[in-house]
């Protein structure tokens, strides 16, 4: 079937774009790891999307909806943020139309008041929630806790089908950072799952973290461990102390079920954290969710 | 008076030298910032010692009496760690021996089994309890919580005179990762005390850090805050975790008064803290502490 609209996940690292068709359905795909807007000068997103993007999968003119740091001010243009609660009308109605001929449209990024009157704010998470939902209407009913883990992981709750209160938490950049500049620090890779396991172990309750932490260096001068569990036993700790500590900073209790939505393998390992402490998940594709929810806002804008 | 004794405090980034007369008051003393125990090659310290320590202080043959990373394995020989619980006495029995005519003495470090079974060590700290606790009979009665802030800050519970149980939080070191590496990167300096307690009231109970992290980004990018105050909320989150956690980890109440050993100014943003929690707390000089704790080591073990 002929592509009707160009869909775009434009993040800070990342551009992956899909042509899809009137129906939803993928009919091409391309990703543009070089076209990440941390990597673009001022004003150049707009003629990279008209040179390159574009052309690689579609004619000019189709339609084309985008979500993502694409909306910030180091994008295309900025999208102002939505304020939760918001549900899919709301972003619908917020599209940012970009100026030109052409039928373009920006997502715009969700803010809400934080946890502790600081605020917080997503951009691009909020468009593979609404697609999650829109995949399965069962999912508008109650109450759900949703986490999207990553660089800077995303704790949100969903009531009835809206956004209503989020939480970021800096988990894999701490990871990150740790793993490369610290006294933890390791090329090896973290696939040891029992390392993981007695990371997770050690993260208690997700206090004190500080000091937890720097059981994975006494584990190896102390107690003779191999440095090379150290990456391993890292990530645990910190999606340990992560999955403890965030569905109380959102005002949920400790042992409701969550729903992972994102990379799988990595939703994998917070599943796992989430399992070692009685507590349910489930694993939900990030990229089918974003497609879907750009999908279905492009639908609602258009109709 | 002449110098009895050659002290240092040789750890890891620095090495510090004092002369010492009998009574133990100081009558030269020596910065040797280059010769950190990081920056030298295996076998390079004893050379070092003997070839531009003592002779820019101490003539050859005096007493000397070393402590802090200088009996790692990465020192100059390794000082057996001594087990809590350790008094005085313990580590004067457990000084080790250079190899050579001249007294030289190293002092162990001590070992715990740390707050979850893990292990944890320390080396230099020790010594500091001690002279502070020498230089007050006081101190020996009772119980004390003593934190050394820091790189790797140590929290030490002393009872009855003797060092029962330690806990360490890379506190010092997440703060130095984060503001050179991470998205909350500055170089402004970390002055600002309107911004310090802001962080410490983000600190919370010392729960979900990667969260209360991430309000420093959030405070900036979503509220508009300074990037320039970044530093010192950075700070006094960081702090304000570690203070609100680690009397926990410790087995102590959260309400009890803390003894801040170490560098005075470094020791003051922890007491502030402190203060922002109820906590009363008393900064202690940690260069004159181990100055005392040198001394008296070396005259239990002269005598």
């Amino acid at each position: 079937m002929a592509a009707a609209v160009l869909a775009c996940d434009w993040g800070t690292t990342n551009l992956r774009a899909w042509t899809l068709d009137a129906a939803g359905k993928v009919v091409g795909d391309r990703d543009f790891p070089g076209l990440g807007v941390s990597k673009l000068d001022p004003g150049e997103a707009e003629a990279r999307f008209r040179d390159e993007v574009r052309p690689a999968l579609a004619a000019d003119g189709l339609p084309a909806i985008l979500c993502g740091m694409v909306g910030s001010n180091l994008g295309w243009t900025l999208a102002p943020y939505a304020d939760a609660p918001a549900g899919l009308d709301d972003l619908a109605q917020r599209l940012k139309a970009v100026e030109g001929p052409d039928w373009i449209r920006i997502v715009p990024g969700v803010r809400c008041g934080g946890f502790n009157g600081q605020g917080d704010v997503m951009r691009g998470e909020e468009t593979q929630v609404f697609g999650w939902l829109a995949a399965d209407r069962a999912r508008c009913e109650g109450r759900r806790l949703v986490c999207h883990p990553g660089t800077h992981a995303k704790w949100m709750l969903v009531e009835d089908g809206r956004l209503t209160r989020f939480v970021t938490a800096m988990t894999g950049e701490l990871f990150a950072v740790l793993k490369t500049h610290s006294v933890l620090k390791s090329e090896a890779p973290a696939d040891d799952m029992a390392a993981f396991d007695a990371g997770t172990a050690a993260a208690g309750e997700g206090d004190g973290l500080a000091a937890r932490l720097f059981t994975a260096r006494a584990r190896v001068v102390g107690e003779g461990r191999p440095a090379e569990e150290t990456p391993s036993y890292l990530s645990g700790l910190l999606i340990g102390a992560e999955v403890a500590s965030l569905p109380g900073l959102l005002g949920c209790r400790g042992d409701e079920p969550v729903s992972l939505l994102g990379d799988p393998q990595l939703c994998g390992l917070y599943a796992r954290a989430l399992a070692a402490r009685g507590v349910s998940a489930d694993v939900h594709d990030g990229e089918a969710a974003a497609i879907a929810g750009l999908f279905a806002l492009y639908e609602r804008a258009r109709r």
